[in-house]
């Protein structure tokens, strides 16, 4: 039972940023969007990317290269639209 | 030295929502907030803590504890704010 709340909750969090993402881009309005919380997201996702190259772990690998496109494209339209 | 890099993004990954927690609040501003995106990921942190109950893992409680603290005071503001 456990492991299939794990699972959902990996999943989820593969994909919940690519709303925030293309809001970003449709509307060019990232003004309450915290750049300090994105930016140490993206740094988190990237850490956990890494953390998962090192250990050769594919779920991990494969749920944070998601969610480090989606962070990318989250700040670099925080950056670019301030 | 794979542990290191676990644990730092285990670490960042607690904290990072709580600057977007106190900007939304402080400047009551939510428009470029992704309600679907903030509301996903509150399911993702909340199904993390659920997941770390249920196999008794320490780490993942406390570490979901402090993001679902942070993701209900963000998504709490976009519905009040919105």
């Amino acid at each position: 039972m456990a492991i299939y709340v794990g699972y959902l909750a990996a999943l989820l969090g593969m994909i919940c940023w690519i709303p925030q993402a293309f809001q970003v881009w449709r509307t060019r309005d990232t003004k309450s969007l915290s750049l300090s919380a994105n930016l140490l997201f993206l740094i988190t996702v990237s850490l956990w990317l890494i953390y998962g190259l090192m250990i050769t772990d594919w779920p991990i690998i494969l749920a944070n290269i998601v969610s480090v496109t989606a962070m990318i494209a989250i700040v670099a339209a925080k950056l670019k639209y301030k």
